[in-house]
């Protein structure tokens, strides 16, 4: 893609620039006057290649393709980047066009002992696509795989390649009326390989919350071999085979296809925005309507402080953004119900603009779409940001989110000596309980940003794990959340995912350092 | 369970009597007069135990429990049971009424090499609970862990016990006003273990169609340890625990407690039934009806001659019967939207009854749970009754219809030298296909009936095969899927799941035989 940032996210075109990066920070204190400069490409400092592809595979070892494969798109990649710490960068980004290269790759990388980093958009924000260990090894960017190679309009499912990031398969389909409706905040830069590998979750608040419930089979290039599932809209023959790729981020294959359960063009949609007194009644409506079965397609409560950021309301109340949607029947019998539920707890219900949409849900994508622009910015300003996401069930939810605040709004004013900001919002949501999506951010102390932004990570994870709260719900595990998956993983498990590791990577090439470690 | 079945279906009570097995055999030419006797369990000849399970857990030899643990309830069961062919009795059967003692019988069993098979209601149709080695065995009943342990009300899930039969664990979660609604035609005799073992269908026709779907955690006892995953609603953190136990089929440990998600009990319900010419339009309706996410509960297509056999419809007509649920809304706007949908396509919907039941839907569900029974009296006439089931994608749904009745047709007449009955019904439905169930009943000869139905059985897999439909949608594995399994399962990921199961069963003792076979 033109005018990607070697950086930060997104497009340069996008990026802040010096005197939005001042504003932005404008809150926090402390700060330098000035934003640190972004390096030039040129001016970096990348080590030689120790290695040499065979031909057989396209590659490239330009030091802007190096860079920009070196780190994901967390926080403390965009720091070290900032900082033109780029010691680790790739030896050589490999650029297959076909899933036979793919093969090739893997086979020489197996037999010359070299490490394979999958990359698909690059907006791991776990440390997902980067490599920590000594030796050389390979980024695998497989955005060269990015065809929808076939639709079959009859059972409503496309055959896409991995490499394929949302705008490209969405343009696909849409001749065919036809469109997969995943839409993570990083729908633009990120595929639908990386979307598979890493669990992602995306448009839906309830019910097909995951891109796994909307995979009907699988293509993945093993080292020992290809991996084809059957298209089969439901199979009890043994453990699923797509399950067990499905979040193996990278370690076990790298996805080349999939055949993917696609969805009609919503003709129908309302939606409506909620307001609640503080947190505790918003959460007994959103409880209520995810257990009605009535599958809001958003249903995003935001807490005070949340709605404040995003500029869906300023009041100090809690706001909550209700979507309905359907491409076969008008749903405003449906969203009539959410909003009894929603009143039933205490809501108050935002009278209905003129043109059918709703301002605090407008205010607060576009906030969503631009914020991780915003991130950057206050990176180069020596500010503190990071975003940590969680599930837990309704008994527990109350209780953490009131953790999770105080501990690590706790963990920043001692990590930073000062008060940060702590917002909480709800993505999606379950019978059974929340998915909360937290965001910190802190003013920072130029040069010690990623020592304070361990530490806050640290704490937040401690406090989850406290909870019996999963270390992620979508954002993946990576490298940064290993040890909460650790905790979280039972020990059984991690034995029969390590044998299966050794047996499908037996070299160890895929991934090193990612999920689990191999037998000591 | 006081009553049961030592050799087929259900309790004893419910069995045909001589004069109903000739009448439900009345329709095949060339049967015997009279049915085949049920030997008394005093006859039967059952080999001597050939090892001593430790005093730690209990364990059972009377001949009557050791008779009711040799096979499942396959009619190749049911028929070498009426034979008395026992000699594959296991030779004690295990009673735990605890964790530990399932904990001590697999450390015994491991370091004594005997083979432990789990069983929960044993109503296996796939010979997922007996043995077919030399060695000495186990049969590891579950039934004594039968109690709903906790309910957590506000996030609706209850911690429950895996060997509670159906009835068992609703009749506990009665008083709290929720219920797992889960309601396969086994649900009176078999178990929540035994479900999420073998990723078992149940009520919903739509949607949460799987066991799978109201998984919110699970305790599984392996030989190297206890798997006890974290009770959550959602989570992307690697792939999934408990998908590699879902399904597993007692290979890879027991499951001793799950923390299921529950519903309200419905208060509003409406049901119709619609005719249709014949399968083309039929399959277009539910093909349109399941593409509309409605979701009805209750979603069943039977073709002309399933309609016949249940007393559904004798015009040689398809009936497809629709029923919706709630426990919060009223239904009535969503059924017409169905039915809307139907006429579409041509249906004829029925006129409702005064008392809003539906008749064809009514004859069916009372056909449906006396079956089993039926096709016990039908075995002990020699006849040949099997049922297997599939899914395919709806490209592929009309062809597969269309080949099984005609493929599997020809082998009937092959095998038995006369034409025999094969009907079929949609069990459940996805937007991206069908699950088609397909009963076979034909004249056999006796002596010869298993010759016959393995026979037909294989037939019936290999078109499947060539199809690329599952080899089963609910109905597990076991032993008599073999074949059709193994062609299905990718091969990566078959060495995938034996290095899991090398790991968590290093003595090979948990159900040799079943889904996957040890490293040669």
């Amino acid at each position: 893609m033109t005018g990607r940032s070697w950086w930060g996210w997104g497009t340069t075109d996008r990026a802040l620039n010096d005197d939005e990066c001042v504003a932005a920070a404008a809150g926090l204190s402390g700060l330098p006057a000035r934003p640190r400069p972004v390096p030039a490409v040129a001016d970096l400092e990348l080590p030689l290649p120790r290695i040499a592809v065979p031909e057989s595979v396209p590659v490239s070892t330009a030091p802007a393709v190096r860079a920009s494969h070196t780190y994901g798109k967390a926080y403390r990649d965009v720091v070290r980047a900032l900082s033109g710490d780029l010691r680790a960068a790739p030896d050589a980004v490999a650029l297959p066009r076909t899933e036979a290269q793919i093969v090739a790759l893997l086979d020489w990388a197996a037999s010359a002992g070299v490490a394979v980093v999958p990359y698909g958009g690059g907006s791991s924000v776990v440390g997902g696509v980067e490599y920590r260990g000594e030796g050389p090894w390979i980024s695998l960017d497989v955005a060269g795989l990015d065809r929808v190679l076939e639709v079959d309009r009859v059972s409503r499912a496309a055959r896409i390649q991995g490499g394929a990031l949302g705008p490209v398969l969405e343009d696909q389909l849409r001749p065919h009326g036809l469109t997969l409706r995943h839409f993570p905040q990083s729908f633009e830069f990120s595929t639908l390989g990386g979307w598979l590998a890493t669990r992602a979750g995306g448009h839906y608040a309830t019910l097909h919350t995951h891109i796994d419930d909307l995979v009907e089979s699988m293509r993945v290039v093993t080292p020992i071999g290809v991996s084809a599932s059957w298209r089969l809209p439901g199979s009890g023959a043994g453990p699923s085979p797509d399950r067990m790729f499905l979040g193996s981020e990278g370690t076990l294959g790298v996805i080349t296809e999939a055949w993917m359960r696609l969805q009609d063009r919503p003709r129908f949609k309302a939606s409506a925005s909620v307001r609640f007194r503080d947190m505790t009644p918003a959460m007994a409506a959103v409880r209520a309507i995810s257990q009605a079965a009535l599958y809001p397609a958003n249903c995003r409560l935001l807490d005070p402080a949340e709605a404040a950021l995003s500029g869906a309301s300023s009041s100090g109340e809690c706001v909550l953004v209700l979507g309905v949607e359907s491409a076969a029947h008008p749903v405003d019998d449906r969203l009539a119900e959410l909003l009894d539920l929603a009143r039933d707890c205490g809501g108050t219900v935002a009278p209905s603009s003129d043109t059918g949409r709703d301002a605090a849900a407008d205010a607060w994508r576009s906030t969503f779409l631009r914020m991780p622009y915003v991130r950057d910015g206050l990176a180069r300003m020596s500010a503190i940001v990071e975003t940590f996401e969680t599930a837990c069930t309704w008994d527990r939810a109350e209780e953490l989110y009131a953790t999770v605040r105080a501990g690590v709004g706790a963990a920043v004013e001692e990590v930073t000596g000062a008060p940060g900001m702590v917002t909480c919002r709800f993505t999606h949501v379950y019978p059974d309980g929340p998915a909360p999506y937290f965001t910190v951010i802190a003013a920072g102390r130029p040069g010690a940003e990623l020592a304070m932004w361990d530490d806050v990570k640290t704490a937040a994870s401690e406090v989850l794990g406290r909870l019996g709260a999963t270390i992620t719900h979508h954002h993946a595990v990576g490298r940064d959340h290993r040890p909460g998956y650790d905790r979280q993983r039972p020990e059984p498990f991690a034995v029969a995912l390590r044998a299966a590791k050794s047996a499908l990577d037996p070299a160890g090439v895929l991934n090193p350092g990612v999920l689990i470690d191999p037998a000591s």
